[in-house]
């Protein structure tokens, strides 16, 4: 037996157990967070922020880590995805690594702004451009995080600075990790090999969207124990078990 | 050399290093988060309700919880105490516990009947009212968590409904944890050991109030590593460690 959930343009037949959620039903499982279970948009940011940064441990424990190597650039775009990205680079820097942040493009959303806010005054350092030089970027940080952009949003949309960003990111030797979805992938059909960043960590947030069939990187975390068991169930969702009080798991 | 904070009232002198604070000092720190700081009341609530249920997970350990043990009854006052109650329950639940709620005077408050609404569709029973025999609590709850009031609540402004609750949940045998101050404590001076909850488990939230210094339960943990660093120094707070990615830490 098939369950199905309805998008704008109707129902969607979901197939019994799975794994992935395509664009639509991610967006569908998201209204209905909001929408029927009143999560706000704030809450779901903030246990999202908290569970990559999480996971970002997990795949590159603090003791493991040399000095420059805790050093962590925080990309991240003016949607959801990279308001993810700023709770995120909080979280890391109360767990004692050293973010760093830079946004392709400021946004004018108020939890945007208060985010912000909340990383200028615990003097996490906002980055004015990011250098055309990888060497640079390879030389002064441990690790990137990929927030640019969301299942949502395709790279066309998304205006020149995050496209410069994201040519400058998948050019990077240090370690990538991606939230959500790789910046730039669709997210059903994944990326072009070449004009797309190649993460060596995903963090799917809620749950995994289809494109992530096609990571080929070191890790992959689902970031979605908040999600309720029912909401799980109705998108016929078959994911790991979280263990003990872990907002992530390993898949 | 001492810093100083402002209240209402003028600044307040604050010894140079210490593990409490005043009610007064306590509502300086939050309007410094709220209002320096740009946290949303959706996202410290979050916050504190999720590290509340982290603190149960540690001070009753699922594993060495019989089922009926893992029975947990919330009381949620209608103000922030409560709402940070709603959300614990909602991450106890996640943590595989058995939570039901008891409110006694429903909010009209939006970011309590979001939290609400969360736990309903979680399928959380609500009880519509408190048995006065406390016999029938102690057989069918492994535990009670105390959200009923905070500390800027007296138990004489806080309506009948609450003190009648609080009547109730002073007389009980199991284990009671309370968030941030024992319900109906004064936040300074105590309570008095008559008419007062004497909680099992304390879990301040951001900082321990005055009034922790007499409690006497057996374990004691403090909320608090969202707290910027500078705020803590702003304060004059000498804290614990938080280990790891832990979001408390045992005083």
């Amino acid at each position: 037996m098939s369950s199905s959930v309805h998008n704008n343009t109707g129902p969607v037949q979901l197939p019994e157990e799975r794994r992935f959620l395509s664009a639509s039903e991610a967006a569908a499982l998201e209204r209905e967070l909001l929408e029927e279970y009143r999560f706000g948009r704030q809450q779901l940011v903030e246990l999202c922020g908290h569970a990559s940064a999480v996971a970002v441990t997990k795949a590159f424990p603090l003791p493991s880590l040399s000095r420059k190597q805790r050093t962590v650039l925080v990309v991240c775009g003016p949607e959801q995805n990279g308001a993810v990205g700023l709770a995120c680079a909080r979280h890391l820097r109360v767990f004692e690594y050293q973010p760093s942040i830079f946004c392709p493009t400021r946004s004018a959303d108020a939890l945007h702004r208060d985010l912000t806010t909340q990383c200028e005054k615990m003097d996490i350092p906002f980055l004015s451009f990011l250098p055309a030089e990888v060497r640079l970027i390879d030389d002064a940080y441990g690790l990137v995080v990929d927030a640019v952009l969301g299942p949502g949003v395709r790279l066309a949309e998304a205006g020149g600075h995050c496209a410069r960003a994201l040519a400058t990111l998948k050019r990077l030797s240090i370690p990538l990790v991606s939230l959500d979805v790789p910046s730039g992938w669709d997210a059903e059909a994944g990326g072009d090999a070449k004009d797309a960043v190649q993460p060596d960590v995903l963090v799917s947030l809620a749950a995994p969207k289809s494109c992530a069939d096609r990571f080929s990187g070191r890790l992959h975390f689902v970031a979605g124990r908040f999600v309720p068991d029912d909401v799980r169930r109705k998108f016929g969702l078959h994911l790991p078990k979280y263990t003990g009080t872990d907002c992530v798991a390993s898949l």
